[in-house]
């Protein structure tokens, strides 16, 4: 078949026939497939099962003999910070532990500086009029709601197969107004790209013209490949120590946690970042709570005492996951390549597929996939105010539903897209 | 022996002679004794030891088949909201559940109130200058030290034995800078007294300046009773239907945790409070985080699946607890009574002995003990800014140590009461 850019009027016109029957046959199945959000399948939760067995034999107590269950140990137990250290090549020191959402620890940083400001700056910023904070995109809708909540205005970033367009980001941040970023280094949402050492080097080195700026550094899918072939993996340097070699040590909060490890919604929280700004950080922490729950935190230890066990247990999500993007990828590729109309990128790890459809159809796109059944991310969630300029980009998330229903809905996808696009080639 | 205040100098410093002897005795001893915070003994947190167990044989779905594990659920899983409406004697669609920290939910809901207002607000709370907030006292340092890290003026407010003095509280409340106020209704921290009704109805339908007045009320040890006797037991109304009926249905914030249920550090928490504040307060926390640990709250339903097994579990912590308070009251009454130097109360429940030793003194008391080994809360600590205007309340937390541990601290404690007494009449 070839593209439908070199294709007549009419050639177009039986595309359309055959793509409206199949659209028939779809809607006669009365499908209900979910594809929206990132959440891991039950078979994956299934591999943690075993995290709070045997807790009470072996007691509760940590190496060092700190008792889990009563109050104390505010930044999180020794062993558990050592395990996330190794996971983000950065010192224990570094590391403080949350409950299980680094969602909430992104939020509750931000609250903070917005209330009382970071350790270097001049005022709170919730006193900066028209402060704003830079988006790439497409990025991770959930981001981009804290800030906007915060009463930032959101500045969209392009995004590359490296990272963020750093050509873009380091003439905004010559606005002192930027008070600070959004970067989902490796696997980034919804694209799967990881960031370039040289996009790090340049991010931590970067003239701001705000002297308290941060970077929001959320290394959600450290460890989340879908490879085993340790050379194919996706990594990025410690960026802590990147920002302390630049001069500019205060610049980047760490995030991580272990929701997409062990349990989505009752996993461990992370948040590393240097000594000057965790003083600062556990200053009001400490008015904010007298600590977080480390019996989650020991039996995460027990469970995964090191990296390596990490990594072994990475695997085994690996090995549920990769059928499940090879088979959305493998329908992309006979259903979407030769027409021309889409482009998307094949992750290496992480938990999505970003697909552009053409340009001005995501919104069709997506609602007549709702209408037969398929629920996807809505178009333009993955840009700031939930606009997507182009209107273009769809997030896949092949992690929950079976690979027989991601076959199901990804075809269901690719014959909505590529009506859509007939529709408008030939409204042109 | 005759009281302190009827002696003549030559039998007081008699006595001075015997207490400075016993002192030298306890120094000798190097002591060791910490009766510094309210937290659970190793006993009493073995009776939980079996939250964990079985949870994977019996899986880790609800009732109505929510994967605990997984996303979803932000208000909390139905079971366990239910156990806390019973707790509570509210409607569990009124109740909202936490991580383990009900103080992390005061602090979140205040920081809330800062940036973006209450629902009834003209204007976030941190916009308005020279905010107060009322605070009983003796009372809880922690809750002090959010208002006061929030930036509001504290204003200190009498504890009588039926809760904050309704007289004072009604009149400060026509300052319409005063925006709230904290509460521990039962078994209050030091003194453990217990709202009368009376007082629960004033604070419910009292006139405030500010419309958007709300009430903290911790209601942290509503079934930590220390004696069975259902009659002696102390409790309040149902302050939500008492705000609601007096036409003040968003007037209360209502907090409250297995913190000393089940683990002090790994428990759950709850807010309780009308459907306005919810979805306001909703409104944000959905930015905030996706949900909070549900696996914890699944276990703590299995173990704990109502007011019944609550109250029959309480019953367990107060046969541990009860002989603790009994030996330091024993003690109490035994070394301190007759001096007349002294004052405490014997609460029914809670965690805390307040004593109240000679104006002037506390400070010095506390010293003193320190340096004999025996650690005790600051002086000061139980009230705004840590200053006790009369120098004279001291919290006696005696959950922890043993009961021959308390028997020692608190006979140390009281020697060094009735000599810093003497020296203080001494002087005068």
């Amino acid at each position: 078949m070839k593209p439908y850019s070199s294709m007549n009027r009419e050639e177009l016109l039986a595309q359309r026939a055959l793509l409206a029957a199949k659209i028939e046959e779809y809607r006669k199945m009365g499908l209900n497939l979910d594809m929206t959000r990132g959440k891991p399948s039950p078979e994956q939760l299934d591999l943690s099962n075993q995290l709070f067995d045997g807790l009470s034999e072996k007691g509760f107590k940590t190496q060092n003999g700190t008792d889990t269950r009563n109050y104390n140990c505010p930044a999180g137990i020794e062993e558990m910070r050592e395990v996330f250290a190794q996971i983000l090549k950065t010192s224990a020191d570094n590391i403080f532990l949350g409950n299980s959402s680094s969602l909430n620890q992104m939020f509750d940083s931000l609250m903070r500086a917005t209330v009382f400001g970071e350790h270097d700056s001049d005022k709170p910023w919730g006193q900066i009029e028209g402060r704003k904070w830079l988006c790439p995109a497409p990025g991770y809708d959930r981001h981009f709601r804290v800030t906007e909540t915060l009463g930032f205005e959101l500045v969209t970033v392009p995004m590359t197969k490296d990272g963020p367009d750093m050509d873009v980001v380091e003439e905004l941040v010559k606005d002192e107004k930027v008070l600070g970023m959004w970067v989902n280094p490796v696997y980034s949402n919804p694209d799967g790209f990881v960031c370039s050492e040289e996009t790090c080097r340049r991010l931590a080195s970067m003239k701001t013209a705000a002297k308290d700026f941060r970077i929001y550094w959320d290394n959600a899918y450290v460890v989340h490949h879908l490879f085993d072939d340790e050379s194919s993996q996706g990594s990025v340097p410690d960026m802590l120590a990147l920002c302390k070699e630049a001069g500019n040590p205060s610049r980047v909060y760490e995030f991580a946690s272990t929701s997409k490890i062990t349990f989505a919604g009752a996993g461990i929280s992370c948040l590393a970042t240097n000594k000057e700004n965790m003083d600062h950080a556990r200053k009001y922490m400490a008015v904010q709570t007298i600590c977080n729950n480390k019996v989650n935190q020991l039996a995460h230890a027990r469970m995964l005492p090191d990296l390596a066990s990490v990594k072994a247990h990475m695997s085994r999500h690996a090995a549920l996951l990769r059928p499940k993007f090879e088979m959305a990828l493998k329908v992309l590729d006979e259903q979407l390549k030769d027409a021309g109309v889409a482009s998307w990128n094949e992750p290496r790890g992480g938990y999505f597929i970003s697909l552009f459809v053409m340009k001005g159809t995501a919104d069709k796109v997506v609602a007549m996939c709702k209408e037969l059944g398929v629920a996807l991310t809505p178009a333009g969630a993955t840009y700031p105010y939930g606009k997507d300029p182009d209107n273009s980009n769809i997030r896949i998330a092949p992690s929950f539903p079976s690979v027989s229903d991601i076959e199901q809905a990804v075809n269901v996808l690719a014959v909505c897209a590529k009506i859509t696009a007939i529709d408008k080639i030939l409204e042109a």
